[in-house]
């Protein structure tokens, strides 16, 4: 991946920042992200995938294959599980020198309720071998990277497979996936980062050895440099956003509001463990202030947060931090790495709160 | 509007970029855009409105203003209309020297069927005093931008507000209008740039006067300085746009596909007039075929194209060029202007042929 030389976004950059797409924070506000306003990382195109010829080859290391229609995995009991999914790439654009992809800011996330069967039961149908390693999940788009034309594919340890939450997916949010989701199935591996929830899955095949294809054994790695191997890149790290107070300007949007008590609100996510703290700091991150928490939607989704802001006169540097249970805390500033990966850095919002 | 200074886009740039989403050019398969693929501007932030305090009222120049729930809007006569909606400033981020603003490249573009009820039953029942000249419609949408705070409000004059096509609409593609594109209610134009179709509205009023607040009077006018007033802009200039052909490479979005026969597809539109003719060229413009045309899905909505390319090794810009039966044709390169907007040049695609 090469490192951009210089500060301003490139034009290549803006392409995939104009085909993917964020959160826009305010969005927050909702528990369940509406569709059209989750995040969106697509690697190549958007298949167009005809339902009625379509099917799921489960093969490899199995006793007996399968080949599923949708119907099929329809017909399977199914399972619904609200799970917030966030790009592995989140904050990107944010590190300097700036790594050279998807230029995202901090809004590559989303909650959705994804409903689906359960990847374990079907895997236990076809009889994974002994000698089963890997799971290889393979999806419909194809493209070039790393000078490499193949299928999305991605890989997860057989333990992680057979895991219960895991789910293959026909709907978000009550609805059959739109294109961009997925359709007709996905993989949802909850408390991953998203370039392991292959869409538009195509076949599962059991291996002997770990998987080394292009977007599992290149990318999506923590290093310094592109000689370097570094550690995959798996679970979500703590992060919490904030809904940006007040008003917004255009262009820069900063934000206004009036003095007097704001309630500021957010959300907070790890795939570690639960988090269990979200603080907030009026000045940069100089000093911390305890939120409030509500219950998380669920083992694998965000929890609310809010935190009555006495806000006088003057300019401010809004942040949140998240702690898990792990003891994971958001770092105030981010450790830079070749990929640009795994950045969960706090938010920064600036604000201007004028006399009321 | 400031104008960039260096070719790289800014984070300003990039931070609306990141909010707001382009159509992915493969998209332009689907007839209708599926929702979450549909472009999406928005300029504040998006309301979180509930339905059942929300009202829309109609005032000003009417002999009896109304003040409406959202059981009243759907208790009327309904009407679903195929419409292509795009932004006024599609093509900004392709201007040189570039003016800052929202940085879109060419997909600000989406078509959806609306349902709702006719503008015009509505401003009949109220009555339209005779000294109205304008209808103004405002957003529950509020900001700062050209240094005033406001709430995103724009104007028709009566003669189009009382067109038939005008609709208030509530659903998108047989559903409720998700948050980001309006909900509950949105006013729909078609034929016009996005700018006009106010979102979240929450009131119409007549007026004696024109009207000239920032988004009317101000922003989206066709002009070479800030000093100028200009043109305001109105109607969609004729554009086509094809769905890149072959597979892409991650960072370029160079595409690649094999020798042979090659199906070239997309769509074409026109706020003028009905599109009357689509060419497709191999060598960036020099020389121009004509590609088959599809029957238009309304009055207001795009027509399908499509031209068999017998593709030979090499390396190609591949171009499209739609023309109306105004006689309005899209210019092979566009003519800068300070808000950049109204940029309907022709689409470049760059693509590389291998033997097959």
């Amino acid at each position: 991946m090469p490192i951009a030389s210089n500060s301003g976004i490139t034009m290549e950059e803006l392409q995939l920042g104009g085909r993917n797409h964020s959160l826009p924070l305010e969005g927050l506000k909702h528990a369940i992200t509406p569709i059209g306003m989750h995040y969106l990382l697509t690697h190549f195109d958007i298949p167009l995938v005809e339902a009625e010829t379509w099917r799921l080859e489960i093969g490899g290391l199995v006793a007996k294959p399968l080949s599923l229609s949708l119907d099929d995995v329809k017909a399977r009991p199914a399972r619904t599980l609200p799970v917030t999914l966030e790009c592995a790439g989140n904050g990107r654009a944010l590190l300097e020198p700036r790594p050279l992809s998807q230029p995202w800011l901090e809004g590559a996330v989303g909650t959705a309720e994804w409903t689906g069967t359960q990847l374990a039961l079907v895997l236990e149908e076809a009889g994974l071998a002994p000698e089963a390693v890997e799971v290889v999940f393979t999806g419909l788009d194809r493209g070039i990277q790393g000078e490499v034309e193949h299928a999305y594919e991605r890989s997860l340890p057989v333990a992680e497979a057979l895991r219960d939450e895991m789910l293959l997916a026909y709907e978000i949010n009550g609805q059959p996936l739109p294109p961009q989701h997925g359709f007709p199935l996905r993989l949802i591996v909850p408390g991953w980062y998203g370039m392991t929830h292959v869409k538009w899955l195509r076949s599962i095949t059991a291996v002997d050895e770990p998987f080394t294809g292009y977007q599992q054994g290149t990318a999506y790695h923590v290093r310094d440099s592109e000689e370097e191997q570094g550690e995959p890149v798996t679970r979500i790290r703590p992060r919490s956003l904030m809904v940006p107070p007040g008003i917004p300007e255009f262009l820069s949007r900063t934000r206004f509001l009036p003095a007097g008590p704001c309630l500021l609100e957010g959300r907070a996510w790890s795939g570690w463990a639960p988090v269990e703290r979200v603080e907030v700091s009026a000045n940069g991150g100089e000093t911390w202030s305890e939120a409030a928490l509500d219950e998380p939607l669920s083992d694998f989704a965000w929890r609310r947060w809010t935190y009555e802001w006495d806000a006088a006169p003057g300019e401010y540097e809004l942040c949140c931090r998240a702690t898990d249970q792990a003891g994971n805390v958001q770092p105030l500033g981010q450790e830079w790495n070749y990929d640009g990966v795994c950045n969960n850095s706090v938010q920064r919002v600036k604000v201007v709160v004028s006399e009321s």
